[in-house]
């Protein structure tokens, strides 16, 4: 199995056991997220700030980038957008899988996977690179959907940035299970265990203009994830 | 009804239509969600770069920071923590309620609601407050749990740091429905249409070394969730 390549800036300097130098993992929790939290700093009058964005995103495990690629867009008058390409950015993609109830407070928890991806963000200004990501993004959403769109418009193109994060210096961590307590908790008799939590999808909602069935791949979509 | 006060730093510059600046379905999804991801800003070696972690939280609106306190905490050897002190945070809650699946790649995108909130985070070190947030951290999991637990040791507090942060600047978008196409895309007849997802949660999972009976607040969390 292949190994992420963790750096002091991905690796968790606390709970390392739950780090889980997995790339196999990560890939699969990428695969599975919807979307992700980019942060980027901000220099505004002088102050330094963070901002973290929800996004959609794609992975070419196959991209030009090293470890593969991940693939973000946004709108060219967006304001993280400079930000993101004046320092390294970080990308975070989570699943929260339960909530832990230990016997004390101290070791609540939830069950999760998460994925940390920092590295500066590349600009694409290849055409067909970018054609090819903004694709995958549709896809990743909808696998299968943007073979049955019409190409972009030059107009939407110009209006749409997109942005490549190396898959180089990741990390994940994660916790499944029961909670972990003192035995001295154990021993007080109080109840502990966890609530699972999942996604799910309702049947696909065709919009008001249409009367057409809903297509294969939106009804695949929707059961795949329901 | 109240209003939240943007800044330039949490009004967005885009799309404008979808910033609802409305306190009270701010303070609505930060009920709903269970996790949000902290944004700090790391100086590592000369190096500048964001790191995004997701975390527990919990609200206060009667909280001692102006428009209200946001609860967060961390292990006090977590290297994020002295970053999130040295600079304003970002703390992004996301909650994600569909796909949508537009007639263009370009008009595709997700229905959501996400808050940002921008602010310096206080260091928690009155006694009071301390305990006070870290019940409300458990409550906000398990409402009513917080109740049934034992109170932290000393050593147990020595090692968590609490932080808070104002809700003040904080702005909250959101999108929901079916997709916007352009007129011309609606006459081609590809379907559109939206996927709605939701978290559900599963029967609570008895931890193997208790048989005590699962607690009406627990049974009552995974109802609600359910």
């Amino acid at each position: 199995m292949e190994q992420l390549s963790p750096t002091p800036r991905t690796t968790g300097t606390r709970e390392s056991e739950r780090a889980v130098a997995d790339r196999r993992r990560l890939l699969a929790l990428l695969d599975d997220a919807l979307i992700a939290h980019l942060g980027a700093v901000v220099q505004r009058d002088g102050v330094t700030h963070p901002v973290v964005l929800p996004v959609a995103f794609a992975v070419d495990v196959e991209g030009p980038d090293e470890g593969g690629t991940l693939y973000l867009h946004g709108s060219t008058g967006a304001g993280w957008l400079r930000s993101a390409l004046e320092t390294d950015v970080c990308v975070t993609v989570t699943e929260l899988d339960g909530l832990v109830a230990a016997r004390s407070g101290f070791n609540h928890s939830m069950n999760y996977r998460s994925a940390v991806v920092i590295g500066r963000a590349r600009l694409v200004e290849d055409a067909d690179e970018r054609g090819h990501a903004l694709d995958l993004i549709v896809d990743h959403m909808i696998p299968g959907r943007s073979a049955t769109l019409r190409a972009p418009t030059r107009k939407e193109l110009a209006a749409t940035a997109v942005l490549a994060v190396p898959l180089r210096e990741a990390s994940m961590k994660e916790r499944a299970g029961a909670p972990e307590d003192e035995p001295e908790d154990v021993a007080t008799g109080v109840w502990a265990g966890h609530i699972p939590l999942r996604r799910i999808a309702g049947p696909p909602v065709t919009a008001p203009d249409t009367d057409r069935e809903v297509p294969d791949d939106v009804r695949s979509r929707a059961a795949a994830l329901g």
